[in-house]
């Protein structure tokens, strides 16, 4: 597809979108601004369009107040400033190639058939229900359209909810169980895993397990759910786990994933990605050129994987919506950039997220990898109100390219993604990182942010000088040299290690063994570092230091 | 030099390093952890060693409560952790390059000598004293050192300071303008420009303007001192200008910039670059491959202009002197990196910086580059607590690269400064932007977040789709076409234009002549981008949109 800016003479062009959420909506609007002569018609399955997926949670918690305020545009709206015609309980069931027409039943039963020149499918996804799930049941629900959440509030104010359950810790999970609890729930959260956020690494997610701990909710690791106990009345009293555990409850809430809604395409012939979702071009085009796909059905070419993926995240879908919409009005868009998977939640009073790779994706990619983990202040240390922000880096040994990073603290951890997905959208590495001119004034940053120490970090660590040792390695057998202060010892002890504080290091180091393999060890990892080159200096070969120190060591299961 | 990680057997290596501020400091603790065996020297005119030079202006307001949290490291922490030895109150006044020894006099007044093998320079910078400076005053004063704060805090306890006058509105000038207006103290801020902030183009620089004069502040522009008048007891009562106003006054800080203190290593004969800074290659070493340099005294290679250029900035004094750490220590390290000049401050409620080239910066540099303004909330508009934003990226319009970027706002400015640098560290382009998989939650950003939108609007302005006006254009003698409610041209209103609200433009296009240069205009430019290509659709072959909108035009002079 040639990249122009110039519209086809292609005047009354008949464009039909089916679905109108995020990357619908985006492709509708996006075609009309590039194509005023396009006949656009949007169907869309459900009673709304353009609405803030992403905000349901934050409306059953109270956060946001109105519930208009999730509505982004009305089929009013797309008519009045976009001739852009909605229709609404529209659910496109069958597209016919041959004739160029979609056709289907509406909500009130009629069918409808409506020719296109273009076709832009955006049906999105839609939440897994898990065999246990009893639809029947008054008070379990998944949570992903406005009506999940209007049944969800309905329910709350019709049978009064002390105990409420969350299965499913991924990010969705975790922003309900949050807004549950600010509504003064009794929250328990179930996940099948040993860890919640998967997009993280375990020591990552820990950090998260414990602030929900913290606040209230009952964590259930490793906890799988065999079935919903139902008391009168179809009403779910009890979550029964496979252990035979039983957890009380008045409302559960079931985010356990979701799956591309394909089925339109795959019965349309469309080419299916080996990842199940919709294989398209860079310019959102399947593998019919006169059917463009965009969201959450398509795959995306993942730029760390090399190969296409599915993401079902907002700004993925809004992005590929837009180029969607542009291909199909005029032929002609800028290609659509290889996605990393960016994301990040709240949780109480911590924020976390990832971009790239992950332990887990790296070693299944059978990519080398290293890591190098730090805590530093968000901002200066000496600024009131600097808050701890842990951050991962994952990069090649090799050449030092980032592969992915993942942060969890009070603030600024979006910002550290973004400069990290900026990275990685260029191919970039931790030598990269080390040297970006990153805006600081103490309120902001340090001179040294947290993103140039991970890359110090691994820097060193690449260059042997000295390496790192994994957090939760094995240090039974190695001289473990504690450069931490009695205080801190005292607060969180590392037994079997040789206590030096690291400023009488210079003076004590040869109370120490040289021979001996050595791995230096402090809260953060800083210390040690200083601790092992001054040991390296000293004659000793086999010095590594902890990475993360014992902050990130106290997460190890 | 060799890029390697591996320690030149020079055991005993003694490396001085002149300036224990910023570069300095982290030139000593690098080659510390380089080169375990060697001597290892700061001599450091000042008192201190390592302070928190960007704190200062919070310790005036109260912000930082504690003066001790300033004091960054101290000569017995150098000693025990690094074995570095710092001696302060050492002015060194000559360099013998072929001896190999710096020299100079004590505080005390005692003269001194040391021998080097490598010798770091980090002599930093000094306030620049106006001709008007009365340096005899009791109540005039820089704000650089330390000294500076403490004689500032000194005089306030002494007198009681009502009206406080800064002069120059630079970065450090705005942050003692908010903190001594935290102090309750009346403000006036005198510069000498017509804007303040230069590193902003001036409708950017006018949004801080503002926020300044809401809080009270009076702020005049374009005002140059004549002179100080002294009352009694060398106290300086008023502020005398050029045109003979006259500004009472209790205080004045003076703040028009900095100049570096490179006569140390002008006499002896180092290189100096066009821009007055030492002259460095890309591992901090001089002209004297024994002598390397880093900190405010060098000059560094911007990116973007691709030439060197003084940036006295915390971010890469910090990051230079790293690398002449290593480079001094082992004859070994990475290369420094490009700058960008990328800087931010907080001024009230609002933050403000840029990165790159303003404007003012590519004009001078005969760059060929237009500009797209857009104002978005920092968050998903629906969840609570957004805040506006108002974002500006320069690009060639040849190619769409990136040249520069400023920002200001509420919250989340240095987010999206710092995936700007990123971006210009890599010479990417405003597709770059578009496509980047950036962090999005409602509480962090938008699934289209503002540095999108930002791009999106230059891609559209590249591919003139349609193209965009200047926000402080002549409109006379264009068919203006005004999209806003009627609610929002009540409160703001532009003469002259023909008012068809966006929703209505459909409807009643034909009102309007396609024959005449036609511009749109809305609020923000959003409305008005769409409202453009509606009528480019119709035929109107010559329609643009004004650039930023009537949210920006306001600001024009």
């Amino acid at each position: 597809m040639p990249e122009s800016g110039q519209p086809e003479e292609n005047s009354k062009l008949r464009i039909v979108v089916v679905g109108g959420v995020a990357g619908g909506a985006s492709a509708a609007a996006r075609a009309r601004r590039c194509n005023a002569q396009a006949e656009i018609t949007i169907l869309e399955k459900g009673p709304v369009v353009s609405f803030a997926n992403c905000g349901l949670p934050y409306h059953i918690g109270g956060e946001i107040v109105e519930r208009s305020k999730l509505l982004v545009a009305t089929p009013e709206l797309f008519w009045d400033r976009f001739r852009v015609r909605v229709r609404t309980g529209h659910e496109v069931t069958t597209i016919n190639r041959s004739a160029k027409t979609v056709s289907g039943v509406t909500s009130a039963g009629e069918e409808f058939k409506v020719p296109y020149d273009r076709l832009i499918l955006a049906t999105g996804s839609e939440p897994i229900r898990p065999a246990f799930c009893d639809v029947s049941a008054d008070n379990v629900f998944p949570l992903w359209t406005l009506d999940d959440m209007d049944r969800i509030l309905g329910t709350m104010k019709k049978h009064p909810c002390k105990r409420a359950t969350v299965i499913g810790g991924g990010y969705v999970g975790l922003e309900v169980v949050e807004q549950l609890k600010h509504r003064g729930i009794d929250v328990t959260l179930i996940e099948r895993l040993e860890q919640v956020l998967t997009p993280l690494d375990p020591e990552m997610a820990k950090l998260i397990e414990l602030e929900m701990r913290q606040a209230g909710v009952k964590v259930m690791l490793g906890a799988e759910v065999e079935s919903l106990l139902t008391g009168r009345n179809r009403v779910v009293t009890a979550v029964k786990l496979t252990d035979n555990q039983t957890v009380p409850t008045d409302l559960v809430i079931v985010s356990v994933g979701v799956r591309p809604r394909t089925a339109l395409a795959q019965a349309a012939g469309l080419e299916i990605g080996a990842s199940g979702g919709v294989k398209i071009n860079a310019y959102c085009q399947t593998s019919d050129p006169g059917i463009f796909a965009a969201g959450d059905i398509v795959e995306y070419h993942h730029g760390m994987l090399d190969r296409p993926l599915r993401v079902p995240l907002a700004g993925p879908a809004n992005r590929s919506g837009r180029i969607a919409g542009a291909s199909a009005a005029v032929g002609a868009s800028k290609p659509l950039a290889s996605v990393q998977g960016t994301s990040v939640v709240r949780v109480f009073g911590l924020s976390a997220g990832g971009t790239g790779l992950n332990s887990r994706m790296a070693r299944e990619a059978q990519i080398d990898f290293r890591s190098a983990i730090v805590q530093a202040p968000h901002h200066a240390s000496y600024f009131p109100g600097a808050k701890n922000l842990t951050l991962k880096i994952l990069y090649r040994p090799d050449n030092g390219q980032l592969l992915g990073a993942q942060a969890v603290g009070g603030e600024g951890v979006d910002k550290r993604l973004d400069v990290a997905a900026t990275v990685l959208h260029f191919s970039g590495t931790v030598h990269d990182l080390a040297g970006l001119d990153l805006a600081y004034a103490p309120p902001f940053g340090s001179a040294k942010d947290p993103i140039h120490m991970a890359a110090f970090v691994a820097e060193n660590d690449i260059a042997r000088l000295p390496e790192l040792v994994g957090y939760d390695a094995e240090l039974e057998g190695l001289q473990v040299v504690d450069v931490r202060s009695a205080g801190e010892l005292e607060k969180l002890p590392l037994l079997g290690a040789i206590h030096i504080p690291v400023d009488e290091l210079s003076e004590r180091w040869s109370e120490l063994d040289s021979s001996l393999p050595t791995v230096t060890v402090c809260h953060s990892g800083k210390r040690a570092h200083i601790a092992a080159c001054l040991l390296r200096g000293h004659g000793f070969e086999q010095v590594r230091n902890l990475n993360g120190g014992m902050s990130i060591r106290r997460l190890k299961e």
